[in-house]
């Protein structure tokens, strides 16, 4: 991890030292649609060929089997499924904080207006795959979905190179009571998520964040009225740090983003440089212990 | 305006019933790229030039002087500033109820998580033209990005064929504190403030309703990490009623939204078939004295 340090910088410099890796996204443009008609046409099948071109394995099933949910609760160790479900309520707290209800206005005699949180029926998670098995995402994106009270909850998620997806992930998943687990990545997987195909059923609206390709579908698949959370690019983070703060959280939390990817963004902003040396040694110390460094 | 009545429709026949007639968008996009690529390369030129082939005006300045949005407010007749007044409090009164400060979560022992609003430094807002001034729109956007506290609100809308804007927008928006008013609507005026011209100020997130060029180009320039409201595509609006609802409220509602196009779909649920029959003699009653009937 190349880490740049910058002492009071220049107000006119900020922009260039903020600039991130532009990803030119036009020219995905013909490769998503390609894909987006292949899904639309064949299928199941499309998502078939695609996992074999793409992630290596030949499957009989897109769909994950309520016997290999359970067979997952043994793989993962006592200690990692211990920090899921640790990690399980505070993530439930915390939204379940968010449920307000809304007081009432009257704006002209008679005339009473408010908002009403109504949950969407069907929606879609994308879970990336790679190198890092990311249960911390179907936490933060199931957990919401189960506190509003959506109806029909698909994951996708792309298959290892044996069909399978990582235990971890299916325990996450299992803790928060997803039913629809799919075994797609990329995007074919919100093409079928969009458009519906045999084993996946189309939802209204698609989470999650995922590489250029699953961002620029799930731009694309806008278009056939299908909502998203958002165009959620390369990962970014920034940290405000004085001098009271816990050099090991700071740390942890500038590298829980940086592992997403060599274009994901990293910034502590640090009243004191001492702070900026603490967090350094963490960062130095916590890495040597991290799988992906 | 046409209205088809179904009593007690089979479930089966829903979807067909609630079917909208669907734009093909993907025809679209070469167009919207080389209005964006226009905007891009010539700034105000490319506005100036869309405008006189659109608008059917020649500009010789894009932005409407302090002396103009003064003019509005004697070109405004008393009736119409005061239902123009009503709105802004009652819309003001709405948005300011959703001020709320969200109360904090202790997930574990000394990790305080809670949620945080900020405004958005620089917003625009598109207001359509056509037969309509939208006001209604302007002070449904303005508003709340005062309420925000959005430093920075540039409103794009079309102008007429003599080169103005409609005095209602013009005196809305100075109700509303809006500083920064460019002539410019359709595709261009997206393009312009994704990416700023010498008038138009660059913004981080753009706002509005629009045609489907405006909707296409604000889904276009999300990609140079611009945000967007949301693909607002052409108006729906569904009441629900009793026995007890005020059947000129409910016309009104249903009228409001038809009134954007031909492609509105608008849609009245009733408990009695009485409560229908009502609505549409008021229905007919109010079309009598609009002016778009």
């Amino acid at each position: 991890m190349a880490v740049k340090q910058y002492i009071n910088p220049a107000k006119t410099s900020w922009e260039s030292i903020l600039t991130r890796p532009s990803i030119e996204q036009a020219s995905l443009d013909a490769t998503i649609a390609s894909v987006v008609a292949n899904v639309e046409t064949k299928g199941d099948k499309a998502l078939i060929e695609y996992a074999e071109k793409f992630d290596g394995v030949r499957l009989t099933s897109l769909t994950v089997s309520a016997e290999a949910i359970e067979e997952a609760k043994s793989l993962v160790d006592a200690k990692l499924a211990n920090a899921i479900k640790l990690a399980y309520n505070n993530i439930y707290a915390f939204h379940q904080n968010q449920v307000v209800e809304e007081s009432t206005v009257e704006t002209t005699s008679g005339v009473k207006c408010w908002r009403k949180s109504v949950a969407i029926d069907k929606v879609g998670l994308y879970i990336p795959g790679g190198t890092a098995p990311l249960f911390s995402t179907v936490l933060m994106l199931a957990i919401p979905a189960n506190i509003a009270g959506c109806k029909e909850v698909v994951l996708c998620t792309p298959p290892n190179k044996e069909g399978k997806i990582h235990p971890a992930i299916l325990f996450a998943a299992q803790l928060c009571g997803v039913k629809t687990l799919i075994k797609a990545g990329g995007s074919q997987a919100i093409s079928a998520m969009a458009l519906g195909t045999e084993s996946v059923p189309a939802v209204y609206k698609i989470f999650g964040p995922g590489n250029q390709y699953v961002t620029a579908a799930k731009q694309y698949v806008q278009k056939f009225g299908v909502a998203i959370d958002m165009p959620a690019g390369p990962s970014e983070v920034a940290v405000i740090a004085d001098e009271t703060a816990n050099a090991a959280f700071v740390a942890s939390d500038l590298l829980s983003q940086a592992e997403h990817g060599a274009d994901s963004q990293v910034i502590l902003f640090a009243t004191d440089v001492r702070v900026v040396e603490k967090v350094q040694t963490e960062v130095v110390k916590q890495l040597a212990v991290l799988p992906r460094k």
